[in-house]
């Protein structure tokens, strides 16, 4: 039966990979590497740098292939279709991949960064593959570390404060409102700042940009102080390296609710 | 300066370790095993196999302490207060800890569960330590791979739904009810299967006990259905162990709402 390992290899830094992660690479014949777009180039390098330093030379090998493109044109009420089409046609490239690319025995890993569980796709899209029933195959995932963990390990900070919930979500919602009921907010995927709309309450910003990474950029304080510094730190980032990513934790102070 | 390192081991699997806290591990001095109650002989004995998988022999010290009991007859309003003093004494016991045991060159290490960003007292303890200013260290932080996300792995799923929140709190939270604005919730130190009450709902949960661990149990479907299974298995499982671990997401099923 063909095996595919869903592999977190952590945010950036590759000290972040696990004992298990490592254990994992070692037992896989072929590495599917997914092409996507603006970060591509250093996001597959990093992967490959990984797998030169763990992996004997000549035990492995690489497939790279173009992830399709998702119709970003699509907002607001269109998003969920337009991420269901564009889950799809990865769902197609996916099939091939593990139907051409592994043999009856072999085993194939996807290597996912962060942690697999959090927005990522490649586990719906396993599954959409397998409920087309037209290749077999067993699949296991290997946790990994978050960009929310390093974050927070990097700012020093927990992400909950004492028998306090956190909430982790995205720069779409959180610009419909802070989310109710919680004070802690990790706000993943946002292109827009959405955080600069809390300047004017009494909100803590911990933001990161590249964690883990030699480009990595740490700021942190009030909104309103950090808010401007921020903006220009990511602006001059994103210029110099023509994609960004970065992710932040928001902190309602106590008793001001 | 002396340095202290706070490194999250994971949560039960000895693979979950990263590179990254291995390297901190055999650069730490000495390492600070504080004993925590019931599940102390075994989570204490990991931490130990830990060292002496990875380090070289003789070449670091360990230090057992006895970490000050919280007073868990305070509940309800209670709570806070409770874990405030709770901390002043821990903190008492992690300055000492650093003031004594380690010179004014030497480095020590604080092994966390899983990920110390989250509901863990570690690094709010050493920031209280810090604020005394009895003592000087520098500390860094080393992010590990958390109970969430190995519940996540083992169920194969993602935590969050595309484009949606997700939530972690508490079973005491949860006990005032389902959080508002999200479907998907992770429940933490839950002693009373809070997740029992939403049976006549349309949630499914994904439970794991010992995750990672030779003792790991998974169950997951429909609340309903899978709650009594769980009861049962909970309460045959720590019967048998004398403490259990153990942690879930609830997933409102879409349009239920
Ligand atoms: C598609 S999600 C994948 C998240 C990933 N599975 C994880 O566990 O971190 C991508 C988002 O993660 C965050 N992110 C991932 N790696 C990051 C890093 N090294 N520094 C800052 N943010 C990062 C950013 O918010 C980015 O928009
Ligand atoms: C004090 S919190 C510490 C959490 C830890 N810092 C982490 O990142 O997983 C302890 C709670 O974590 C969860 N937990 C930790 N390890 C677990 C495991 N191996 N299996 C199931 N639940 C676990 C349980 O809900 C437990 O009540």
């Amino acid at each position: 039966m063909r095996k595919v390992h869903v592999i977190g290899i952590g945010a950036g830094d590759p000290g972040q990979l696990t004992l298990q992660a490592v254990g994992a690479m070692r037992s896989t014949d072929v590495f599917f590497l997914l092409d996507k777009g603006e970060a591509k180039a250093d996001l597959v390098r990093l992967r490959r740098d990984m797998l030169e330093t763990h992996l004997p030379r000549g035990t492995y090998r690489v497939v790279e292939a173009r992830d399709p493109e998702r119709d970003r044109t699509a907002g607001g009420a269109a998003y969920s279709p337009a991420v269901g089409d564009w889950r799809s046609a990865r769902a197609e490239v996916y099939e091939r991949l593990i139907a051409e690319e592994l043999g009856e025995d072999d085993s194939g890993a996807f290597l996912v960064w962060g942690d697999p569980a959090l927005y990522d796709s490649t586990l719906g899209i396993l599954q959409e593959v397998l409920e087309r029933g037209t290749v077999a195959f067993e699949y296991e995932v290997v946790p990994g570390v978050s960009s929310v963990s390093a974050l927070a390990a990097r700012h020093r900070t927990g992400l909950n404060r004492v028998a306090r919930p956190v909430q982790i979500t995205t720069g779409r919602r959180l610009a419909e409102g802070f989310p109710e009921g919680v004070d802690d907010v990790v706000v993943m995927l946002d292109a827009h700042q959405v955080f600069r709309r809390y300047a004017a309450q009494d909100v803590d910003i911990y933001w990161g940009a590249y964690l883990g990474t030699p480009d990595e950029i740490l700021v942190s304080g009030p909104v309103a102080e950090a808010a401007p510094r921020i903006e220009r730190l990511r602006a001059e980032a994103r210029e110099r390296k023509g994609w960004i990513m970065d992710t932040y934790l928001l902190r309602r102070r106590a008793g001001e609710r």
